[in-house]
């Protein structure tokens, strides 16, 4: 029961997904986690969003280990796994090819906070991960990608910082729950496409002055928040 | 029944928002205001444009209290209650993150009339408000805004100048009523995306001459406009 | 009876422009003329896509006399007008603002051949007008923009050529029938968006060579063309 | 029976382009081949995807000869012809006007890898064809495009490299069948549009590390794949 509640929402984060045209072809995948039953539902590998249902779903444990369902998991299942199992605060995790986020991983850049809708969402810049060694991409690739992730976090809180760039990959991002993570996703193309735009216009533009930022994150996040429904 | 009007009013004006793209997730609102009866009606805060309804907008006074609805205000009310006070002659304003404009407002600056689509809507360059103080972001912040474009609009007739740029964070326009302030944010974002590539391709692009552009702009408005129907 | 088929291809071209995304808002108009009735059939001024029908079409004389119709005609028909009394060889207009082809009429420049799908269109650049004098926009401003448009084909084959860009305004295209107008306005767009891209990819990128580009435009037009069917 | 079969999956793929935008007004083309019978369903010329059906595509033989249809078989069929006479490998070919990859093709240049998105899809750099002769033009043009395409690749395996750029024009993609070169024709667009975002955004921007690449390139090809279902 709790588990068709899972697949359920977890087809609606990938469908999110492609509906706002972030994952072209069958780029991209969601996932989502109920931790109480220690299980992950994700979607199957190479699988078009057209042809998707929940019962397409796979469902795995936390080391990986196919719980339910016939298909074969995204090749990407160790990345989000090892972001579930470190960050007990996640509940869902989304990874896209997105055309702006992705440009600003192959540049190799973080993501300067240029504007008020950046700083909405993050409390500093985007996060780009180091490249991997030869050594982790011969080995476990995958999950050294989520230990990358993890140490372009380090110091962060990940409840407060929804995402990162994965260099020369493109972005994950990750909240409570799969449709938040989708949503993340959404905004983050967002915010890359401004501030890809602002340097364009204007190479000198600078970062947001402090006090705005943290104005406008303040604004959605923590006690003091007064954006949305109570 | 005057105030259901002006709620399918706004309404329609929110929806038009989402509907050009200009207002993605729950970023954006439009409000208009019923001037005789002194209320404003204005776009819940974080609520998605897919499950708004003319029953959801929350009305309010020109101070801001809740005289009908159970959501909370958009975050962004008090701009537009300060525009309201200060300028009788406009009736609706929208406020957007759309792309173009917001990356001017990112990048800091004015946009120059360099074609006839900008002349049409307005007599100058779109103006942009300038950084708002430590104090200022501190205190009432949203009001504050709604202070600075005031400012930026100093000399200026807002009936003619329907809009301008929020530095570091995006539009905001205005019009006779909720329906038009969207159809200015419609146009602003046009004229942005012209300006934008229109310096991409031409650097030394120069704005439009004064005669031709006082000629557009009066096709328009004033006495002798002859654009439209009668 | 002929008139009723004018009017729906009229209708047809002017939703051809809306639905391929060229005239935002109620920017652009598409005309047609009946050449043995002498009469031709434009949208009215100001009306939005969404709403016209082939009813509200306005019907002129070649002097820009209203024969049928209780609206004003699009405030861009006397430019129209000086086609069609020049012209003998088209049979339709389509103008539009649309984004690629007016950015490069704002940077005041013609568009270079650099590559085939231009080639398949154009024998030449996209040509441009010059600036209108004070008295030209003083006075018959519409009329003489017709004049510029002639000008800047001076030597060259309106049925060859198939549209130019107003420096400062945005392009103006035309065919042997309304429909063909508004095809060749889409095509114009596409040629314009991949010239400016490509100039930003490679800014030293080089005209077609000659035989290239006569080799394309002669596989659609003239007595040696074998592209489409017979 | 079999043909049947055929006509329908090319006319899927020729809708798949233009579905996916690729193929504004008539431009591109998608065939498919039946090794067996040796034929080749093509698009017919100049016919707009909207009215497009199984019926009107134009079945050849190897040489060119219309088997089945009553159109004129697309100008570019020789092209396409001339690709399966050379790599019995291939079941479809698909060629479009899609805006980056024409972008890339008109500024002359061959698309370093810069990402994991083009890593999985491509062992090397997209090639681009050098010009052809004048003789070649004058001479037999769509065919020795083909032979343009084939001495790009020169030492390459078609079955690998999915696609070339034709230097001026566009870009031809191929697979085991036509849907698969459709296929192919949306991932190079995508490849090449974060490419020429990724250069504007980082104009020192390194091809990926070669460890990288052949990882990801691994992961959907050869006998260690491991994307998609089995």
């Amino acid at each position: 029961m709790r588990l068709a509640a899972l697949r359920e929402q977890v087809l609606e984060a990938n469908l999110a997904l492609a509906r706002s045209g972030l994952a072209p072809g069958t780029f991209g995948n969601a996932s989502g986690i109920d931790r109480g039953a220690g299980v992950v539902a994700i979607k199957p590998s190479g699988v078009s969003y057209a042809r998707l249902t929940a019962g397409k779903l796979v469902l795995t444990d936390l080391e990986g280990n196919v719980v339910e369902g016939e298909l074969r998991p995204s090749s990407d299942l160790p990345t989000h796994l090892a972001l579930y199992r470190a960050w007990g605060a996640i509940g869902g995790v989304a990874h896209t090819h997105s055309e702006y986020a992705t440009t600003w991983a192959q540049a190799g850049r973080a993501i300067p906070c240029l504007g008020t809708t950046h700083a909405d969402h993050y409390p500093g810049p985007v996060p780009i991960t180091a490249w991997l060694t030869e050594e982790a991409i011969a080995g476990a690739y995958e999950r050294e990608t989520g230990a990358a992730i993890m140490q372009a976090l380090a110091g962060m809180d990940p409840a407060a910082v929804p995402g990162a760039l994965v260099r020369g990959h493109g972005p994950f991002c990750w909240g409570r729950h799969a449709l938040a993570a989708a949503e993340e996703a959404v905004a983050l193309e967002m915010i890359a496409k401004l501030a890809y735009q602002t340097l364009h216009l204007e190479a000198a533009a600078q970062p947001l002055e402090r006090g705005l930022h943290e104005k406008h994150f303040r604004r959605k996040h923590g006690p003091s928040a007064y954006y949305g429904q109570p």
